[in-house]
């Protein structure tokens, strides 16, 4: 059923942790990617700062893609829909910024994400993990949901001495300051870091072209 | 009359469900396309949710596209426009979400809908469907219509115990889960899968090329 | 005098009916083409539900373009301007669209709009007629005026009978359900469908091209 | 001094009449055309009705350009703005709108405006005008700023009847209906209409290219 | 120290009058030109009516540039940001509008901005000075922020009779009605006007294709 | 932990001061540097004062380019992301200026940042230092959070006679009225200047072509 665990390891589709007045609750993030030409389309009744963290965790891929395997031109031939459901409720605060940041890493490299992980954190540009707010809330309602594992910022684990045993007891919790720890724990594998020369790109582009002309001067 | 099911299967026309302060209604959800280079026009006094859920319904079109049938590129070729009627009335929610996908998908294959069903569901970018309010007044607005045929979220077939037996036998009502089940329904025909090889795609395009400089070749 | 029949059958103005708190009021439409890009300009104080019924209008004149003779290309070479004179007044509400679709489908193809016909109907993107508010000050705004017809949507039909009978016998009304046959009343002459093979003109576009080709070839 | 009529007849410079709550004023309408690429900018405090009477003006002049002697390319090679004076004095209304399109006449034909002139009425995208309100104080101010000849709507004459004898023994007052009447009083000469055929136009530039074609010809 | 005359001669840099609630202020207007498209950037926490000066004041330049022997196309290869320090502070009001243009020319001719100079005066599209608010406050702000020469509106001529005797011995006040007025004491020297003819220039561009042509064409 | 100085030196992370109603408080400023085409893209819950500071911080770094060894075309070539963290916390003013213009030198130079150095300072155009608010509660802030070396503009240096002993004698505090002095502090060596010859640099990436042609020339 919808607000609990998903029920197979799926693409762009990643579980966070959100924080209401009534308790905490599971957000799925889904994300896709289309044939396009690099537009980040953001929808899901968003509030304002729960949009600029997608774009500071899109940025984050970007500025890092090589290093998850993503050649970079690949963002100028694709567009990407970042989607919250349940369009009716409002949502808002920076804390899925590292469900963000694994949705987008999913979907572009094709690498599916485990359905039993659930995260909270606030991403900054260098794939830091900043602390979050209704962490207990939080804990109970991944427990509810049917989540094994949830990855909490490391600056938030001083907060776990409040946490109820059985709920410690259920979740197996692993605090983390940095992206790398929380892809390798919520992908079913981690992505390759490729090279990249934008020079030798350029350059091979080119050498096509060349080849053309080779042909053409044969010809003559 | 307007307001009750269409006199015949129509391309890009689908009847949603809305729910209202003084109870349900038929939708009329209407797609049309045109000539032009990818731009999305949506209209009909609609609010702020309503608008993203045709976001995300077509989103899920372009990124499933050959598993409907559609030629990518088409999305670049065409101009779509996604109207409801009666201006006059301001529109918002979710859950037309399925309704608007079917639309979409309606008219890019140029696939009839058939007209004594309506649905109602919110939509996820991966074709799930999710449940909404308000099933009751819905149900006797499809009644009250002229329509066979519901579709409902699956997730919302334990509030069916709460439906008068007359509502229940005078529709045929179908719990759906994926968007898959909406379109084996909804449409006159299902929309036949194609293969789609972006690169072989690109290396076609090349090859008219290759041919005029082959003929140039032999000119000279 | 302005508010009153035109003098002469013109290209791209059409009368429509307002209904306002003090009364209903002749509204007239004007539309003008330009050569352009294809941009689509709106004035006159319009509130967001009148700009959408232009829209709506719009789609449907562009979706439909072959059948009224409109060559499909002419949509990216020519920006249209759809004004509503008396700037001090806004204007709002849906009921205007079969006069917004005549305004443009009348200077799309040049065919003048009979000065003596007023329309009042909300359109849909497929060119049915939904009804409107307001009938009985309409009419007798339009016998003020000097109108002789006017098209009403039939679904108000059975509102005649709260029509006094001297503003029946003063004026032609005619339900209309479809804007095919509001053209064939507003019109001075019907449009004429065209032939319109998208690859045959992209293919006789490209002849040109090739018989440049054959030009080089011959040269060499 | 600035508030009264100009000094020598300018191209682009018109003078209108605002009517506040403490009276009529001179109101100075200032175009100029620039290098650019067709983009049109307007300030001076407008609020957004007067801005449409500006944009309703400038559709006015591009469709009928020929007959104003303009070439309807040089509409993409020219950008144009139109400023009102006086930015800490908000302005609205339609009634500026024959100044403003007389406004972007002179600055695109290169012809002069008559200094003495004023001039009040709303236009149509067609070149009609429609009545105005303030009638009496926008005539005294003409008077007081020495402007001797004034064009009011003919919708107007008719208010005539209520402005002091003085006011109409010391100007010229001129109904006018239609923005040919405006030009042939307002411009220091009348614009002459040219003869422009697109497809000629289109030939012409691509004859320019085939000669380019029969140089390489006849060197290979 | 801030708020006072600049220490040398700058390019780009003016200083302006502003008149406040607590009496009047040195405003200091920059402007840095960079390559670029011909964007022009506004900040320093400006209102609409300060934002518009600042385009009417980039307008008169663009429509002048070869008074000012600023060679047209350069519009299109540089972009240019103006503005206004103290971002805490909102700034309004047009009087700063002879200060902005004289801080475009300066930055788009390279001649330095005299820095004893400040000056008040809304301008026009077409370099004319209207009057301002604040004569008084404003002076003594120049001669309190060691100011030597100040220039004011002719229009504001008038308003002097009422300004201390201590004030008036102190600075240099200079009415002016137009900005070639202003630039001749503004700037370190005055801007040499060029010849520049569009038709030759296209010309020149079109003779080195044109010998590109020649060249290939002996090779054959 | 976040909050306090960073653990190494690294490009495009700069630490300012913010200045809140319940104390001062270190604001991590971070940039990143993708492929792209020139845009900049602000992040954080910042408001409009800070963004346009962040606005003049890029314009300065544009226009003063080859000072910092950047090849001016890198503009065009990369998208540049600024973001402030803790979204939850709206952010104002422009003290921020000098941080952000270090930050977006040091991602476009690859020079890293001094991580034990703090900064407070409006940026002008030019690059000079305007005062700031709160210099007590963020030097307190500083030296809470492990900063070493505080830059405060000159202007507030009559300011540190209030400051306690304490706080004096475990900051290096360092009066700056320009960024070249921030940058000689703030970043780990000082970037050099380069010659850019903008006809030279065209000239070049068209020398490239006529090598190609020459090529041609050749086979013929
Ligand atoms: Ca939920
Ligand atoms: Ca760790
Ligand atoms: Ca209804
Ligand atoms: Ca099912
Ligand atoms: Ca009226
Ligand atoms: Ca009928
Ligand atoms: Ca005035
Ligand atoms: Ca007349
Ligand atoms: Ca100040
Ligand atoms: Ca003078
Ligand atoms: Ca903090
Ligand atoms: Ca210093």
């Amino acid at each position: 059923r919808y607000g609990e665990a998903e029920l197979e390891d799926q693409v762009g589709v990643v579980t966070g942790l959100a924080w209401t007045e009534v308790g905490g609750e599971l957000l799925t993030i889904e994300g896709v990617m289309m044939p396009g030409k690099g537009k980040m389309t953001v929808t899901g009744n968003l509030r304002d700062v729960m949009k600029e963290s997608i774009s500071a965790a899109a940025s984050y891929v970007r500025s890092r893609a090589v290093d998850f395997g993503i050649e970079p031109p690949l963002f100028d031939k694709r567009d990407i829909h970042v989607h919250v459901p349940e369009g009716a409720t409002p949502k808002d605060g920076p804390s899925a910024g590292i469900a963000m940041a694994t949705a987008v890493i999913s979907v572009m490299t094709g690498i599916p994400v485990r359905r039993h992980v659930a995260m909270t954190g606030e991403i900054t540009l260098r794939g830091r993990i900043l602390p979050i707010g209704g962490l207990k809330e939080k804990l109970l309602a991944a427990l509810r949901g049917g989540i094994t594992t949830v990855m909490i910022p490391e600056d938030n684990a001083k907060d776990l001495a409040d946490i109820p045993d059985n709920v410690k007891n259920g979740l197996e919790i692993i605090p983390v300051s940095r992206m790398e720890e929380v892809l390798k724990t919520a992908l079913v594998r981690t992505p390759e870091p490729i090279e990249w020369d934008e020079a030798a790109a350029d350059a091979a582009a080119k050498s096509v072209v060349q080849e053309d002309d080779a042909a053409k001067l044969v010809a003559h």
